[in-house]
């Protein structure tokens, strides 16, 4: 490794370029990060003064040239096995990718395969080369809003994040999700207008607000359910399977079940099928997402709960778009978060 | 948008750094691009002559402060919903990402929907956001070997690329591939080793290489093979079903199919199955690829040729970085490029 240019303590820092500039702190800042509101002949002094200290901000190599990289990183906080095995994120990415292309803005897929690679990707934010973040699929626990405070990213959140006012957190984040809880409500009371008496509940992970929402709006309607009739799956058709298979030992009357995806009702339709119960004479099934993919191809194909997966990741990419827009940051500061809840939609099949 | 800090013509050059420095151009040019084989106090002048003059190379942050990013691009060039859909693209991104990961390099993925995105990449790899790039799926007349030619991007790519002493083309890239015409070979052998006579070969996109390379394995088995028992797909189920049908319609009498991928397999056998054709009954199927996704759980599974898809990632992505710890670039100057070709294996099963 080369040397660097100088020592950390030796380099010019802001208040030496607002000193030269003669103009305040929070000016130099101002300036340095795109100067709005400062006025033409202030910016150029500050910058005169960046140029000839050769000032270079710690966050971001943008900011030294007070210029937008034109990049947006795309977080999404599963392994690259889930993404490419599940369509909800591709089509996510689609709606994302079709938004950033219209705005001629570069959309750069950061993968994170375990906690260990936040690091790496605190650096890479923190390095100036994105000007934003837009991150999905994060578990309760996830280090990813932290770090985007910490370097003040600008972040739009899929799915509500499971933090939010939490102790010690800030007063909101900006987020798109689907309306998780009224969809699951309306899943079960099909289910009962189906006839169903037993009706069972494969949950999605529950660090996962997406899957908690789904289980609330299956205890709003069933507010007696027997606790037999819920099992947690992960999200995957594996997981669907193992659930499945829990609650065939541990409720063998039941008549119904709603999976909280859709990649969990193919397991659970391919154990139901392996124990000889049919879909939906013995067993009706609903699942969430409905991609065509999975839902549509199935076999009988799935009543499911529609979200516009694309849309959400248009109206997220959007958000994003406007928040740097205007120059402020998502998460933090002045600005408001702003949030977008889309209307979801059962579609019936053959399967219930 | 905020004015750039200064006139383009008012920028301090790579000229006076050298003059203030008292080193040549060439000397001060290798300091701004990591230091190697520059002297240190050497180094020291050159960086204090950038400091004060507050230099920027016009093309890379990074080589401001004459640190790497850390960070490596991915670029398939196949729109999303190819990349996601075939099993193939996580297999080599997994190879790629656990060799980055390693050695604490970011993975950045830029997707590329259409040709028109290839302006906004090119800003992007220029930008200084990578230290160098991984391609794969190129097409013969894909803009993008040009590209990081003229920004001097250390490239790596994934499958022989098709413009390869090419008039005006450099002496060469660095390259990671499978031996395609010898897998196909193997194929086509196996197949006249089971009986079949009537051997057809559904070829891929015929502006890849990695399509005709396996298409010239076949015929150099079946020098006087029948041009309609040859069809072109392109690499997808639904184009292997086309293909599938044409050939069908050109020449009823095919007793086995060769297809230049698995998805293209799959496509093949679902028509060769609603034209009440037994597999392998009737035809014999071989694939190429082998992912368990498609090859092993097709129905009857694929006999297919293997290509260690995770492995070409790894090793693409270690060429790259041993480039990069070289400080050279592997597309042009005085590295000698690279290349490596990786055997393939016939894996037998009961389409065949």
């Amino acid at each position: 490794m080369p040397a660097q240019p100088s020592a950390p303590g030796s380099r010019p820092t802001l208040e030496a370029v607002a000193a030269r500039a003669g103009v305040s702190r929070a000016t130099a800042s101002r300036v340095v990060n795109g100067g709005e509101g400062v006025r033409a002949h202030v910016v150029d002094k500050v910058r005169v003064a960046i140029r000839e200290l050769g000032y270079v901000p710690n966050q971001a190599a943008r900011t030294l040239v007070t210029r937008r990289t034109g990049a947006v990183a795309v977080i999404i906080a599963e392994p690259e096995v889930r993404i490419f095995s599940d369509p909800f994120f591709s089509r996510q990415v689609r709606g994302i990718s079709k938004e950033l292309t219209a705005h001629d803005t570069q959309l750069v897929l950061l993968l994170v395969e375990d906690r260990g690679d936040y690091d790496r990707i605190e650096r890479y934010l923190a390095g100036g080369h994105v000007d934003g973040a837009l991150a999905f699929s994060l578990h309760t626990d996830d280090p990813l809003p932290a770090i985007t405070r910490r370097i003040g990213m600008p972040t739009v959140y899929g799915g509500r994040p499971g933090w939010t006012g939490g102790p010690g957190e800030p007063g909101g984040v900006s987020y798109v999700d689907a309306d998780n809880r009224g969809g699951a409500r309306e899943a079960v009371r099909h289910l009962l207008e189906r006839g169903r008496r037993r009706i069972a509940h494969i949950a999605g992970p529950l660090d996962q607000t997406s899957a908690t929402d789904r289980l609330d709006g299956y205890r709003d309607v069933l507010r007696e359910s027997d606790p037999a009739l819920i099992a947690e799956g992960d999200f995957t058709s594996a997981g669907g399977a193992r659930a499945m298979a829990e609650l065939l030992e541990r409720a063998p009357g039941l008549d119904a079940v709603f999976a909280a995806n859709d990649l969990m009702a193919t397991g659970a339709l391919r154990v139901l099928r392996e124990r000889g119960l049919g879909v939906p004479g013995d067993v009706s099934l609903v699942g969430f997402d409905d991609t065509e993919q999975v839902a549509e191809a199935a076999d009988p194909p799935l009543t499911t709960v529609r979200q516009d997966i694309e849309g959400m990741g248009r109206l997220m990419a959007g958000l994003l778009l406007r928040t740097l827009a205007r120059g402020r940051t998502a998460t933090a500061g002045g600005a408001p978060p702003e949030s977008v809840i889309t209307p979801t939609t059962l579609v019936r099949r053959a399967s219930s």
